[in-house]
């Protein structure tokens, strides 16, 4: 069991936990990535996406680039949403331009029979990145752990690959519910277990990455997303073993989309709920009350504006969650990962006016 | 002014008025389309999409082509969202197995000052199928004229085609508001009249579709989509002139993936308000209460499920609205498109089932 840094910055792990702070702590989904001249150099070296993720080197490489540019009050571990289907077998996959893919999804209800929840030394090459970027971190800030949630999993894993419509996998959830049910139960167990492991590796905050929850309509979607990630949720571990110094280690969920469903998301379980930016913070916050810290919401494309034109986006965010006040938190955030195309001095700039603006408020 | 004969279905007007009916009226979206072989046989003598579209009587053959076969209780001229961008000189085209695109997008400043109303009468051919299918009809149901509107006009305007981050639009929208705003006026003035056109032309209500509102940020949607369409509505006649039969003309406004601004979107003054799959319509009913009527909201994606699970998703749906009482009104609808891969059968099955159990609900 490795041991680590004191936490220098822990501003990120209180506002999750709603305990207050002296500013908006602020990260950016998909920080490390192809918005950085750094990233696309290391992702050169590693020759692919995949040759980038499940080499702890160069994952932890990637993992630091973005904080050592920024003042960012968390880093995330750089790995892939869907590594837990690549470990069950069924061959994760990249071709450039397109999104991720599996050879082998699960077609025939034998192929869904026969699925397991993986091996956990099959994903050694994760919590090996985990465990030395927590040591390169050395108390900097804390490093977030994270899945694809278990209906996201399985909508790569029948599909075969990102789709528009998920004609194929609601064709099975409405036609074979029973289908549905056992491939989402493994799935929730396999993300439980896979999370757990990160947290015994070093990660100090999970999130549960829900991409396409909001691709399902209200009913099915708190019968096989929400109702899933409860379960992942109420199995993971809430410090690391032998670790005397972790405790309460929070765990975030973000459904894209799933705006309308944010009271019941809140009463899951998890520490804080994300969000994307069609939704209003200020009535988010009402909504939940006390029971979650709030995650978001900038919308992505503000990034392509001007300085002056993004930090007036940035002071609405904030006015629109208020002053967060004892037994409130929230984290700063973009409500979907960050473009590619983004200009890296206009995350200097976002990140400038989210620390500032957040620290006068909390003075006046 | 043509005349024509009088109405003997009126219950898809009656549901968007909050009067009182007999069952619950249906149609879908998209229901003169490419699941019907009919519809494929009608597109391939004329040649192309816009060939079809342009000519009154192709449109009025796919029109009707839905109501032969199954008794929906309104019709929905067979068009596309984009003919007045198109009449506004930008060059409407489309690539088989690809959105449709414009030949000239809005690229520069002065493309954008250069941007005029069109005149109404190179959209001729719009109002001549209206009359036509107006007067095919005979009576047997109303018949919904449609537009896109201002914001989703734009988005195809400046991206040039359909886009799934919507950079370039909102790079506009952010860095230079004051050129987003010269857009959407022209083209809520565009709209107006085009739908106002069509309403003389013969059409008995008349619906918005804001298929790319749910793209915008909480704010921005209110300030550059909402705004517009309350302009739209406004300015929309309530009655044909020279009409005395034709009083109360209802407008329906659909922002897709807008559940979230249900109430704000039921203050604009339309008679009804179309919703997606993701929203509960409960409590949707609840938060518009008696202000307007609410359309929708099957997923799509059950139309590949059996017919048992069709007629169990259809009775979920009314049973959320619930047995409509003074005041309100429903109307049954997917909450998108339907699919081109949709089995006429099960469409069958659909409209059966909402007309059955709907009778049943209002007797209970």
């Amino acid at each position: 069991m490795p041991q680590f840094a004191p936490l220098q910055n822990d501003t990120f792990l209180r506002a999750l936990l709603r305990q207050p702070t002296e500013h908006t702590p602020v990260w950016l989904m998909r920080q490390a990535g192809r918005y950085l001249p750094e990233y696309r150099a290391t992702r050169a070296k590693a020759g692919s996406f995949m040759g980038l993720a499940t080499n702890p080197d160069y994952a932890t490489e990637v993992t630091l680039q973005p904080l050592d540019r920024f003042p960012l009050d968390a880093a995330i571990l750089f790995s892939d949403i869907l590594t837990v289907p690549d470990a069950m077998g069924l061959g994760l996959y990249f071709v450039e331009g397109e999104g991720p893919k599996f050879e082998r999804p699960l077609k025939t209800e034998a192929d869904v029979l026969a699925l397991r929840a993986p091996e956990l030394g099959s994903l050694d090459y994760v919590f090996k990145a985990v465990t030395q970027i927590r040591t390169e971190l050395n108390g900097r800030v804390p490093l977030i752990g994270f899945s694809g949630s278990p209906w996201t999993l399985a909508c790569y894993m029948v599909e075969g690959q990102g789709s528009r419509e998920f004609h194929t996998i609601k064709t099975m959830l409405y036609n074979r519910p029973d289908l549905m049910h056992h491939i989402l139960a493994i799935n929730a167990k396999a993300v439980a277990e896979y999370l757990n492991a990160q947290i015994d590796a070093g990660a100090q905050a999970v999130m549960v990455f829900d991409s396409w929850g909001g691709a399902l309509a209200d009913g099915a979607y708190q019968e096989f997303s929400l109702n899933y990630m409860q379960q992942v949720v109420s199995l993971l571990k809430r410090r690391r073993d032998g670790d005397p110094d972790s405790v309460n280690i929070p765990a975030i969920v973000f459904t894209k989309g799933g705006g309308q469903w944010i009271e019941q998301i809140a009463d899951i379980g998890a520490d804080a709920v994300g969000l994307d930016w069609t939704v209003n913070l200020a009535q988010a916050r009402k909504l939940v009350g006390h029971k979650v810290g709030l995650q978001g919401n900038l919308d992505p494309a503000i990034l392509f504006a001007s300085p002056d034109q993004i930090r007036a986006e940035v002071h609405k965010v904030l006015d629109a969650y208020g002053k967060p006040t004892e037994g409130n938190g929230h984290v700063f955030n973009l409500g979907h990962g960050i473009s590619q195309f983004t200009p890296p001095e206009n995350v200097a700039a976002m990140v400038e006016a989210v620390h500032s603006y957040s620290k006068a408020q909390r003075a006046s």
